[in-house]
């Protein structure tokens, strides 16, 4: 597997987190030589968020977390969550479910976490009963193992077609103390059902009670994850989760400091999954203002990262800025061909209607040379604006896709 | 050009429609040495409809034929339509409807039909200004040339990228009399904004008032012209335009012979549009039943035939299940994992929430070995069914969009 040319240099350095340990083990689920579980354990009283895929179809794990989610989570127990890799035990009917509550029974007996305490995830094939024996009898080897520095293990062990593992940290001074926060992802497309599912696991010693690390998680997400495309597939089993062990004893309830802190650590872990899109050349920012409002920015942001025609012109590095007009117009946005303004990087491309007077096309050219493509679209009709970011569309994706299982 | 493996065998033979005359001519918009201009006249009193892209950034051409439509178009008047290839005229701000203006002035002086009477469409790129001159020198010549059999250079003279000419007949009898129907079109690409619009004429002898004629073009197309994707991009000029001269004397108002026969025709033109879709090698019937509406089964059946990770899945031949799994499940359709069936072919592959028992791999490959794969859902919720068609996502597609500028 060839590193993304988009990958950062390596593997970041990062803190470990108190009340955060990790183990990781290779259980052969699919994968040989390579570990494929991780196994992540909290301190007592850890407050535990989650938001996850809306797809109809969605996992056994999925839906087992949800549900535990769902009930009140300020528990002074401890928690835990174990992933694995190379099946994502989704459309694998009452069987997927066993398979969960088997995994959850034995972390259980091994750990002494209630099991209602207790998160899992799966990805990788799906539609594969999932052979959670090779997993369970090496969850007492893993809970033996617990270490709080084993956290880049773990980024490694829950990879499937991803060719570099994600990390991303940040650290916030709040009253005088030091707050911690870490994160892992995998994701290597917005999201392929069956290779690709995109998983995010952070970890802060910060203090903050479940609900509002919830609607926290839920806001954050909502301008870093949801605003990331690589092929407009949605997994059925995406899941990203944030647990806070109150370690620091600072109380981070309302804090700008720590919510800043913690957008930081999920945007570039968002990025990375982008910088990892299969068979990925470019990173691309779509940067959308002057709409009608903030969804209906995002909305055409979309629409211009997920057209195949606009990601394969990328591709080719050619300022097709044609493409873009045609995105924009099939959004469904309010939009106004006269009002409509267009930029490659600083260069102003269209404006008024019409091709910019100033524009040339090796201006253009110039700026789809680079590595990081920005393109911004002011549609001139009000305030709302929005972000998103994507890959282009290459040969490497259609290879990736088209060839791997035949 | 390399002809598209999907390609019929050759262009029918079209029948005559009594009161409709051709042209071409090769102007040099764009391509040197073929034509790129057609020329069609219609007899005093003929019906003409039409329906449009519904993009916010649409063209000149597409702008001026819906506000002509929006008036009465029960006139007995002649009609008229000029199409260009090589440039669409399409985001060149107030100098494209100059652009129309001058055609339609200069389509009036040398025809004598009234300017109200006069649609254009011109495909090709876009944010360039049409060199309109080109055209207008060529309009005397056009008119003085019209014959009732240049349907098959029309056909060709509005091709764009595409690898071979559309055409459509059929011949239905009503009331003891045969009424006629043809029809051509160009894409190749549901839609590409700069290379590969739809543009779609159907020309009949049919009588039928104007208001009649919409009313059914209408029904017509949410069942043919939109259900056919290649890639989700919907280009800034798509323009389906059907003209009844009556010259057959037969009133075909609530004809079901008719509508039946007009039907087929646009079906045919449709499915023609998706086996030259840009790369295609296979060509994709997408059905879906026990949806919970015939919208939410439209819903799902796009959601599949739109999805990546699917066209990619049947370019290589690729028995890849999950993946219509996972686009059902992002498809905003209401779903049930344990109702939710799947057959390729005559093969049943998924049911009641898992793979189905009798499955074997080497059947489902078997299936996706053929040119004309048939993949069938049934949500198992409600009546609601529609079928969708496609293409695979292949390396040419790639090649095709990411390589033709640069």
């Amino acid at each position: 597997m060839t590193i993304s040319p988009l990958a950062p240099d390596a593997f970041p350095t990062l803190p470990e987190i108190d009340g955060v340990r990790f183990a990781s083990g290779a259980a052969g689920v699919k994968y040989k030589n390579r570990k494929d579980v991780m196994l992540v354990e909290f301190t007592a009283g850890t407050s535990v968020a989650g938001v996850f895929t809306r797809s109809a179809t969605r996992s056994a794990p999925v839906l087992d977390c949800q549900s535990k989610l769902g009930g009140s989570l300020s528990s002074t127990d401890r928690a835990a969550i174990l992933v694995n890799s190379g099946n994502s035990n989704a459309f694998t009917g009452s069987a997927g479910e066993k398979s969960v509550a088997a995994i959850c029974e034995t972390v259980a007996n091994a750990t002494g976490i209630p099991k209602s305490r207790i998160f899992t995830a799966s990805t990788g094939v799906i539609g594969e009963r999932l052979p959670h024996d090779k997993i369970t009898t090496k969850v007492a080897d893993l809970a033996a193992s617990l270490s709080p520095a084993g956290i880049e293990d773990a980024a490694n062990a829950i990879m499937t077609t991803d060719t570099f593992a994600k990390g991303s940290s940040a650290e916030v001074l709040i009253e005088g103390k030091t707050v911690k926060i870490t994160g892992i992802a995998k994701g290597s497309g917005m999201i392929a059902p069956d290779m690709a599912t995109m998983l995010v696991y952070i970890f802060t010693d910060a203090k903050i009670e479940q609900p509002a690390l919830q609607a926290l998680l839920g806001a954050l997400t909502d301008q870093t994850f949801n605003c990331i495309t690589v092929d407009s597939d949605t997994s059925t089993s995406d899941s990203l989760m944030v647990a806070a062990t109150g370690a620091s004893g600072v109380d981070v309830t309302d804090s700008a400091g720590f919510t800043q802190a913690l957008h930081g650590v999920m945007l570039d872990l968002a990025h990375q999954v982008v910088r990892d899109g299969e068979g990925a050349t470019k990173f691309v920012e779509v940067k959308v203002t002057g709409a009608a409002s903030d969804a209906e920015a995002r909305r055409v942001g979309l629409s211009i990262a997920n057209s195949p025609l606009v990601k394969t012109a990328i591709a080719g590095e050619d300022p097709n800025w044609g493409r873009i007009v045609m995105a924009v117009g099939k959004s469904g946005a309010q939009a106004d061909r006269d009002r409509l303004s267009i930029k490659f990087g600083d260069v102003m491309v269209a404006e008024n209607g019409w091709v910019s007077p100033n524009y040339s096309e090796a201006a253009g050219a110039d700026h789809m040379k680079q590595q990081n493509i920005l393109i911004t679209v002011d549609l001139g009709i009000g305030g709302g604006m929005g972000t998103v970011w994507t890959c282009d569309l290459t040969h490497g994706y259609i290879t990736i896709n088209a060839d791997y299982r035949s």
